[in-house]
């Protein structure tokens, strides 16, 4: 139990302590804190309190404007700043509890806060990992019949992602041109897209990394991996139907990303770890990583229509039923030697599950604009609309605990005029 | 004239002017210099002759450790700076020439510099833009009736690329390991790849930029167009053609990518203006920029083989082969809002040419490997072996002038025991 009040249904008690950087109207400079409750600690402030082997000569990592650096001190660093925090932040802790001027200076409401980036990203990679989503995918589009790629149960699939348009929670995505080409015309034309998605993933952040021509072994993987946010793949679909041939999505996923401002560690998800998705073929060597690897995170999806005070949940799916696990994504990234450095994003894909209402994004949910998705009231979406509001909510919880991702949402807003 | 001595045929005249970044052992801290014959004028020790309105009040930013800041700034401090250094460096002015302590520190032979990336690339994007190269690379895989794909001629198609693994010239490339599967075999493998390849392109760094949702006209990308590098797109064909569908090319790209240090600008490119290809199609209106819009700019790429002393030409190419021209690719790639950063990097994907001596990868030359390339000597090659040696040059000429690229080498060296 912690000092500061954490209301039931938080998704912050002191068992989670997500990292984040923000700052305030008081002070703009952008700094590490941690959420508590409705508070956030702002770690500049204590870092006096760092007195382990790991950090008490690194004060001043913890005192920067991004998680970079202290994303690349790795698991015992990252380990002893939570026990730490923990202890600070805990009922019978008096350092803080008992210093009404170090609270004052040090706990933020997090209404007060403005949250950017926690890192800066260097390179973000979007895996292809939900089967669900890739079966439907190509149902969807080639017919009934036509199974996965042949490559698809031996390679996690992914793509490099555009690093700059990458931007936190809270963040509006205008609609985004772009060259289209309906069945019914012989030419593309260029116009705002009419069938802009988003879509459901969750992110890691990568820890210290690898040198360049040393790949991270899939038994290593873990020490690299710092902790998660929600990540939601806006995606224009008919840009990124006509563009994606041969060299996959590009202008269709660029125009924005959003992700959820506050690094979920995985230390605190550890009470949730579960086995993964049963892989039909056994992966090669270098992928081969039993025990259990997955996380059993509830992930929602909800749209709340301009002037609408109410988000509908269209979509309620959950990390588990991914295929590869982040383990197999990493060692894959870096089998050929490519290098992963701190603070880089590597994203799920699409978490889409087995049932009707696990799927993962409006294509899916409304089969490619064919059957219209109910947001109740008499209001329905295929795609979405001017002013949506779209949110994406991930939590663990068993008998004891709860612990959440807080919110990742976007508005979309009217194309602009070119 | 400069009165710095400049070699007939040196890539470097006071004519060019590149941009680089370097060190060296005395002063280890990276700086800004420019190149000029064979020596390098560090322009951090000459920050105080930049007295013009846009850079009086920036010598901080002549002095970084990267050109990003200098990139930011845009046309009007581009041109002014490249006055100054040309008045700076011409036998005309005494400044430096009469000064030998300021020469003694201010000028440094290339051969004692180490040179670094030249700005810190947040995003790399490379296109597809050579026709050639999209039609042989169809051919080759689909059969010699299968035409370009339908949107090949309204799209400057592109990928994302990968930033973390961008090195400059002379950093050696480790063979990948990769998942490959053979035609004769059932499962895929995994292994060191056996068809690793270079490719022969340019890039071009970008400069100011835009914001998040305001895409760059066409008829303004040229502002942020700063000049333009060499790039070899190492690539592993096997690891590529086996991962590639639906997504495009991830790991068979992504272990090296090399480019010459020195940024040629695109002013002291303009002599070399040419009009482009003449595009079949008319591009829609957002990609329509008439005019001479491309650059008569040779390229070239030799092999070494380990233990030659001799680098063989196996590939004479042209820019200007290209049909999509820089600032098409650049209005395209932030039409639907996508911001581009100053320090980007865009390429241009494979510059193959209509001749059979301009196809400019091995597994053109080679026709898939089918037709082994003589080296001289009674040596072949279908894709690299050990210890080769590639290098992409690139030079425009006229009669009045030549100016270069420098080099942009790397050895490939053999795969590391996984």
């Amino acid at each position: 139990m912690s000092f500061v009040d954490v209301a039931l249904g938080s998704d912050f008690p002191l068992e989670n302590l997500p990292y984040g950087v923000f700052s305030t109207a008081e002070v703009s400079s952008p700094r590490i804190g941690v959420a508590i409750g409705d508070q956030i600690l702002d770690v500049s402030k204590v870092t006096q309190f760092f007195v382990g082997p790991e950090l008490s000569r690194r004060h001043a990592t913890l005192g920067e404007s991004t998680l970079n650096g202290f994303l690349a001190l790795g698991p015992s660093a990252w380990k002893e700043a939570r026990k730490t925090l923990q202890r600070l932040l805990s009922k019978s802790e008096s350092a803080i509890r008992d210093n009404a001027a170090l609270q004052a200076s040090a706990m933020v409401p997090q209404k007060e806060a403005h949250l950017h980036l926690p890192a800066a990203i260097g390179d973000y990679t979007d895996f292809f990992s939900s089967k669900h989503h890739a079966v439907n995918c190509r149902r969807m589009f080639l017919g009934e019949e036509r199974p996965l790629t042949a490559n698809w149960e031996w390679v996690p699939l992914a793509y490099h992602g555009r690093s700059s348009s990458i931007v936190p929670s809270g963040t509006c995505v205008r609609r985004p041109w772009g060259q289209q080409r309906t069945q019914n015309t012989e030419e593309p034309i260029f116009g705002p897209s009419k069938m802009v998605d988003f879509e459901l993933e969750t992110a890691f952040l990568v820890g210290p990394g690898n040198e360049l021509g040393m790949p991270i072994p899939v038994g290593k993987a873990s020490e690299h991996i710092f902790g998660m946010v929600l990540l939601n793949d806006w995606s224009a679909r008919d840009i990124q139907l006509w563009e994606s041939c041969p060299l996959g999505p590009f202008l269709g996923k660029s125009f924005a990303t959003t992700i959820s401002p506050w690094v979920v560690t995985m230390d605190a998800l550890e009470p949730f770890r579960v086995q993964g998705y049963d892989q039909r073929i056994s992966p090669l060597d270098y992928l081969l990583n039993e025990g259990a690897n997955s996380f059993d995170i509830n992930l929602e999806a909800t749209i709340k229509p301009d002037g609408s005070d109410k988000a509908h949940t269209i979509c309620r799916s959950n990390f588990r039923y991914l295929y590869w696990s982040m383990n197999q994504q990493l060692a894959h990234h870096t089998s050929n030697g490519c290098n992963v450095r701190p603070g880089d994003l590597i994203a799920s894909g699409t978490v889409s599950g087995p049932q009707a209402e696990s799927l993962g994004c409006m294509l899916e949910l409304s089969w490619r604009g064919t059957k219209p998705i109910s947001l109740g009231n008499g209001v329905s979406r295929t795609f979405l609309e001017d002013g949506d509001e779209v949110n994406l909510k991930g939590w663990c919880k068993n008998t004891n605990l709860r612990i959440g991702f807080g919110n990742c949402v976007g508005t979309l807003l009217a194309a602009n005029a070119f």
